[in-house]
C-alpha cells in the first residue's frame, strides 16, 4: 500500500514555517507497512490544491492532506476538496455546535468567521476535532482513501492516531511492530559501533538510529507473517539492543529524561531540588513536564545573578570572586546550598556560559559545570563535572539540562 | 519567475529526517521575487527522481534539487539526472582531486566509494563544493535552469548563496519582501476580524495569519516591480496592521514573548523575578532563552511543593489551607513574597492545575492563577487573574507561561 502526503500553506511554500507534519505522518505510516511515494507542499491556492489532489489520487491508495482548514480567507483546502469532488459545501451543524462549545470552554464567544470551519463538501465524512476548531474529513475517491486534517501538528497528530492508523493496523499479509529506545550521553556513531551487526540492513527486525536534540534513538521495526511472531522477534531484538547499550538507554517510546529521573526517584522514594544558573529553569521545567512530578520534585531556584546565588543559596561572595561563577567550587556550593535550604535527598546545579557573549579563552561559550548534591546519613556530599557543549545558546542550554538530568539518573541507578 | 524545490532521500520520505532545505530555499527565492510553485520530496529511487524532474521542468523556470549526492549505493540523484538528460556520466577529474584534497585536509584517505561523487552527466556544469565532498551541478533544460546540490544544509546553503541567488539579484520582473508580526492574547479569528479587509486575497501586499503554540502570526508579502516599491508597500501594510492590532503585537521575525519582555524591561531599566508553581520553571526558561537576560532577570523560584511556597516565599500555611494553593490569594502572596525576598521591580507568579490529574469541579484541570507583583515608591502591589487553558499538560503550561509573560509585557507598556 502506498501513500502520498500533501501539505497546504503559503507559510510553508514561502519558507516561513517548516513542515514537520509530513515527516511525522510518513514515519507512522511506514511503521504500519505503508510506504510514502512523495510529499508535496502547495500554496493556499485552490487550483494548486485541486491539481495536487488529482495527482495524489492517481498514484496512491492513501492520501493525507494537512493544512488550509483555518477560519480565514486564505484557508482554501475545504473549497478545493469540494471543487475536486464536484460537490457543494454544506454546513455540518454538529461541527458548528462543537466549535461554539470549544470557544465557550475558553470563556469566549465564537467569531462569525469560524462558521466556515463547520462547512464540508457534501457526502464527506466529518472527523471530530477534540483538540481545536476545524474538524477533519475523510472521503473515498474511487479506491483511494483521502484524509484532510488541520495543519496544527498537535490536532493533526491526535486525529491521525484516532482516525487513520487504526485502519491499517492489520493491513494485509504481514504484521509490523516497532519500538524506539532512547539513549543519552553517547554520539550516534558510538551507539552504532556498539550495536554492530544488529544494524545490518538485511536484518529483520531492522535496527536504525536517529538523533534529535542530543537524544540518540534506536528504532526497531519487526515484520512477520503473524502478530505474535512479529512481537516475539521485536522483544528479542529489544533485549539484544539493551544488552549492548546498558545504562545508555533511559527510556522507550514517549519517555523523556525528566520522566526517567522521576520514575527512578519515585521508585527509590527520594526527593529532588534544582539550583540553576545557565539553564535558567530548564532542568526544573523538564522535571515538571511529567505528570505527578510533585511526588519527587519539591521545586528549586533559578539563581541567575551572582547576588541571588549568595542570598538564596549561601554561595560565598568571596568564592564567586576567587573562582568565578562558572567554576567547580560554585557549582558544588550551589548544589550544597540547595540541600541546606531544603532537606531533600538530591540536588542538581548548573552554572555555565550559554553565549553567544560572555566567553573567554579560559572559559569559552559552552563551558558548563554541573554538580550533583546528595544528602546521606553521613552528611551532604557534592561532585561536579565540567562539560563543553557546541552550538547555539538554545542548544547549549538544552544539552546542559539533559546532561544534568542524566547524571542524576546514573546516580540513582547506582 | 517561478521555482520548484525538490528534495531527495529515503530518510525524508520515511520521516526520519525533517526537510529544512526547501523552506530555506523558498524563503530566499521569494525575497528575490521568485515564487515557489511547490515542494516535492521523493525517495532515493531513480525513476521517481526522473519523473519529479520532468514535472518540475514542465511547470517552472527554476528547479533546485537537494540530496542524493552521497557516495553510497542509495544516492541516485546524479544517475537520475543523467537518465533525465539522456547523457552518460563522465568522470570530472578536477572534482576527484578536490574530494581527495578534502579528505586529506581531515587527515584521511579518500575511500574508493567516494569516486562516484566526481561523476557528472556529460555537458553539465560543475559547481565546486568548498564545504564537503559532492560537487553541485547546473544545467539548462530548454528554458529551465536546474540546480543540483548536496542535501547537507550547510553545504547546500553555501553553494546556493554563491551559485543561485546572485543570478536573480536584479531579475527584472518583480521584487518580493516579507514580514511576520507576532501577536499573543487573541485567537486567530479575532485577529482576522480586526484585520478585516487587509486580509483580502486580491490585495498586495498579501496579509495572512498562522498559529503556532498560542502565538498568532500575521504574515505579509509585498510584491512590486522594484525593490524600493516592494519595501515601501510592505512598510505601509506593516503600519496598517500595527494600527489595527496595537499592543496585541509583541514582536517581529524571530522575536519571542520572553524577548519582548526583556527588551521592554531593558528599555525601562527594571529587573524581574519569577515565582512559579504549575509552570515549573518555564517562565524563567523563556526569559533566559534570550541572550543578555541577566540585564533584567535576576532569577526566581520554582516553588512546586506547598512547603516550599511557605519556606522560601513566606506564603502563610494558613492561607494555603484556607484558599487552596491554586487561588488568587496564594498567587498574590507568591508574587509579593518574591519581591520581599529580592528587591527588584516586578515579579510574575503562577499557580494552577496542569493535569492530567488534580482537577476538581470547582478547579478543573487548566485553571491557572497568574499574578504580577510591582514594587513602586508607595510599596508592593499585586494583581492576579484567573485563566482556564485547554489541552494537554504541556499545552496548559506553555499557555500559562506565555500569558504570564504577556501580562508583564502589557504592564511594562503602560
Amino acid at each position: 500500500m502506498q501513500a502520498v502526503i500533501l501539505s497546504i500553506g503559503d507559510e510553508l511554500i514561502m519558507g516561513q514555517t517548516i513542515d514537520t507534519n509530513s515527516a511525522w505522518l510518513s514515519e507512522r505510516l511506514a511503521d504500519l507497512g505503508i510506504m510514502t511515494l512523495y510529499h508535496k507542499t502547495v500554496p493556499d491556492d485552490a487550483t494548486a490544491i485541486v491539481l495536487a489532489l488529482k495527482e495524489a489520487c492517481a498514484l496512491s491508495e492513501v492520501v493525507v492532506v494537512t493544512g488550509g482548514l483555518g477560519p480565514t480567507d486564505d484557508d482554501l483546502t475545504r473549497h478545493a476538496l469540494a471543487a475536486f469532488l464536484k460537490r457543494p459545501l454544506d454546513l455540518h451543524p454538529p461541527s458548528l455546535e462543537r466549535i461554539r462549545a470549544f470557544f465557550k470552554s475558553l470563556g469566549k464567544e465564537m467569531a462569525v468567521i469560524n462558521r466556515i470551519q463547520a462547512m464540508v463538501p457534501r457526502g464527506v465524512e466529518v472527523l471530530d476535532n477534540d483538540w481545536g476548531t476545524a474538524p477533519g474529513m475523510k472521503v473515498k475517491v474511487g479506491k483511494v482513501l483521502v484524509f484532510i486534517f488541520p495543519g496544527v501538528p498537535r490536532e493533526m497528530m491526535k486525529m491521525a492516531e484516532r482516525d487513520v492508523f487504526p485502519l491499517f493496523q492489520n493491513n494485509g499479509d504481514s504484521a509490523v511492530f516497532t519500538e524506539a529506545l532512547h539513549t543519552f550521553g553517547a554520539g550516534e556513531s558510538t551507539v552504532a559501533e556498539q550495536l554492530g551487526d544488529l544494524m545490518r540492513r538485511d536484518r529483520n527486525p531492522l535496527v536504525g538510529t536517529t538523533v534529535s536534540q542530543g537524544v540518540v534513538t534506536i528504532r526497531i521495526r519487526s515484520e512477520a507473517p503473524t502478530r505474535m511472531l512479529a512481537q516475539k522477534q521485536l522483544a528479542a531484538t529489544v533485549k539484544a539492543v539493551e544488552a549492548r547499550l546498558g545504562v545508555l538507554i533511559f527510556g522507550r517510546g514517549g519517555e523523556t529524561l525528566g520522566g526517567a529521573v522521576g520514575k527512578l526517584a519515585g521508585q527509590r522514594g527520594v526527593k529532588v531540588t534544582t539550583a540553576e544558573s545557565c539553564t535558567g529553569g530548564l532542568v526544573a521545567q523538564m522535571l515538571t513536564d511529567e505528570a505527578g512530578a510533585s511526588q519527587y520534585f519539591i521545586g528549586g531556584w533559578v539563581v541567575y545573578s551572582n547576588a541571588m546565588k549568595t542570598r538564596e543559596l549561601g554561595v560565598p561572595t568571596s568564592l564567586i570572586e576567587r573562582e568565578g561563577a562558572v567554576s567547580q567550587a560554585v557549582a558544588c556550593a550551589m548544589a550544597e546550598g540547595a540541600l541546606r535550604q531544603e532537606a531533600v535527598d538530591w540536588s542538581i546545579s548548573t552554572t555555565g556560559i550559554a553565549g553567544p557573549e560572555g566567553g573567554s579563552s579560559g572559559k569559552p561559550v559552552g563551558t558548563v559545570w554541573i554538580a550533583i548534591g546528595h544528602r546521606s546519613k553521613s552528611g551532604i556530599s557534592t561532585q561536579a563535572e565540567c562539560f563543553h557543549f557546541p552550538g547555539s545558546r538554545t542548544m547549549i542550554r538544552d544539552r546542559a539540562a539533559k546532561t544534568a538530568l542524566n547524571r542524576l539518573r546514573l546516580e540513582l541507578l547506582k
